[in-house]
């Protein structure tokens, strides 16, 4: 299924210690072929949340039978379960701690397995670097052409996180808030495209998004669009509704970030 | 042209978000040979400038035939041009708002293509991230095979952008100015091998370096050379005198940084 | 020796600069069939021992004939020689200053070689950067089946720093300290997990670390048993002994960092 022998690795171990470069030399070990990615890093320290939006942002851009491994785990060497998670076109191995909370929202049929053949893991089993003692391992095994079904029986009760929706009165209002704040500053919310036809009532119509004192009326299609220093909404390039300034931190002049209230009304 | 399979990517998209990640992901997809190599993700954003000077140090180190992406991009979704420039033995894929400007003035034959072919793009083309849905897919194409003149056609009208050379008075002085801070603290200044033979009127002459208050006397060959806390010259390995200090940095002890003014002087 | 072809890289050189992605170009330039895998590129500028230490982590987990490129170099361009160093399932390449020297302590048959024969060096040789114009070079050729005997003379008297161990008085104290903090906080000390066996006088026996003010009862065997807020020990994925405070920082907590004493008594 994975004729691309690519994994990527999404963590929140950051590139300054040696624990990203181990894992590859683990995977590097058992499976020759394999192309290792790195999406991100730079996840928060124990922020399943974040981790869950990198690899929802990412992982339909790889080819088909891509192994992607996220590693975001504060329950590393409790009772936690470690699995495989087996969706049409792409496969997870992460924690079970609802870090693939997005994958299974957004797939439709996806199969999870515990891992527990510890014979796919490496023989000096840590309690406290799964990434390098299971995860990765796994992974490569997985590209070596190991099923999942081998690795562990299928389980139904994966921990599935709920990630607050925005709150939607046709017509009137929409309620959402800041979910992450970019390299460059644009404030993402968690307001999709599609929540604004629930909102708005007319095709033509727009509206106005109110983020603590500042208003923007309508919402524009790409960053230059802004005049210096003044705060535009768009929708990014995952589909989120952002904050942003042309060439500025829209972070720094609202004085805002993550969990920050964004209000949208209709206007004509 | 391209054997090695090479694509570099050079950003202001930082290691923190999914975006460089998102982008091999999408090579992989449609070159799945391609070896993907990250140059830097470090330019402050929207920095053309110092993109421009981190693929002009890198580039030629790479195989013939390599595909270099550079997406430093503040113009993202205007009429901004899409571009391939290619040079003899190497490729780039960038918008044209003079990112490339210092591989123009180095290479003495680039041809410049514009990318109109939207077969070679993603299908869904965002306004807000075109490395993913523009630069990427062609870098792609092109280690496929595809030729440059396939992606559009040739401009002669690229955007140039000046960068300020030193002021030199043969056997008077030289006046240039830090243009890059490494990450030792090591200042990089304008000023190259080659013009100080314009400046001094004898081999044997030498020189003094004014920075601020500081005054160095002649050019060190290594870092090494240097007293502790004490500012040395140099020329760098890109052929740029370095103000340096031997294990501290410089750009600490002089309280210097891009735009300081540096003079240099003969002396006997 | 090495049919993996991978290469590793670990250096102070950081990732905002185009450093590591030009050694990687020189590398591919001469072996196109290289993997290159990044260790760590953050370790503090200059500091040979966690340079040391970083190596030490990983370079067991990559696969047999791996050659690991370690540039930690404050001596570039001086008479410090360039190595190569051959232990029984691993090559290295590093400048002769300590930097190898837990790789000489674990390893049981090390041969070092000077890298002299200068036409495995790129042509235009700098005093400033060797990891472009000789490590990595001398890494791609390798790779390709030069024998490290071919790059220079056997010698017998490289550097080797002491690594401070800890002071351990059988059934009474032992005395260590912090040497590393990582990217969680966690506070890594230099005692072994066999130095606890030196330590304690029965199987059974516990002990009680001091650090600072906090003093830690036992030991721990993942984060995750760690109560909010309070510190355990534990011995983490390179078996030493580890100061953590679960989903928290133990350096923000305890006010450590390197060089911070930690005792251990025995108790019962």
């Amino acid at each position: 299924m994975n004729p691309s022998r690519v994994v990527t690795l999404t963590s929140d171990f950051g590139l300054s210690d040696h624990f990203v470069g181990t894992m590859k030399g683990v995977i590097l070990g058992i499976a020759p072929g394999a192309k290792v990615v790195d999406i991100s890093h730079a996840v928060p320290a124990y922020d399943i949340f974040e981790g869950a939006m990198t690899i929802a942002s990412a992982y339909s851009y790889f080819p088909r039978g891509t192994v992607h491994v996220v590693v975001v785990d504060p329950g590393v060497g409790t009772s936690r379960r470690p699995i495989v998670a087996v969706a049409e076109d792409h496969v997870f191995v992460a924690p079970d701690n609802g870090v693939l909370s997005l994958i299974y929202e957004r797939e439709g049929a996806v199969r999870v397995y515990q891992l527990t053949e510890k014979r796919y893991f490496l023989p000096d089993l840590s309690q406290t670097f799964h990434g390098r003692d299971v995860f990765a391992p796994v992974a490569a095994h997985l590209v070596n052409g190991v099923g999942p079904a081998q690795l562990g029986p299928e389980i139904h009760d994966q921990i599935r996180l709920p990630f607050a929706a925005p709150e939607v009165v046709a017509g009137r209002h929409m309620r959402g808030r800041v979910i992450k704040t970019d390299r460059f500053g644009n404030l993402i919310t968690n307001m999709k495209r599609s929540d604004f036809a629930a909102l708005l009532n007319e095709t033509a119509q727009t509206c106005l998004i109110k983020v603590g004192e500042f208003t923007i009326a309508g919402i524009a299609s790409s960053y230059a669009e802004g005049a210096p220093a003044k705060p535009i909404a768009l929708f990014g390039s995952t589909e989120f509704l952002e904050i942003a300034v042309n060439q500025g931190s829209a972070a720094e002049l609202l004085e805002a970030g993550s969990g920050t209230e964004v209000q949208v009304v209709p206007s004509l």
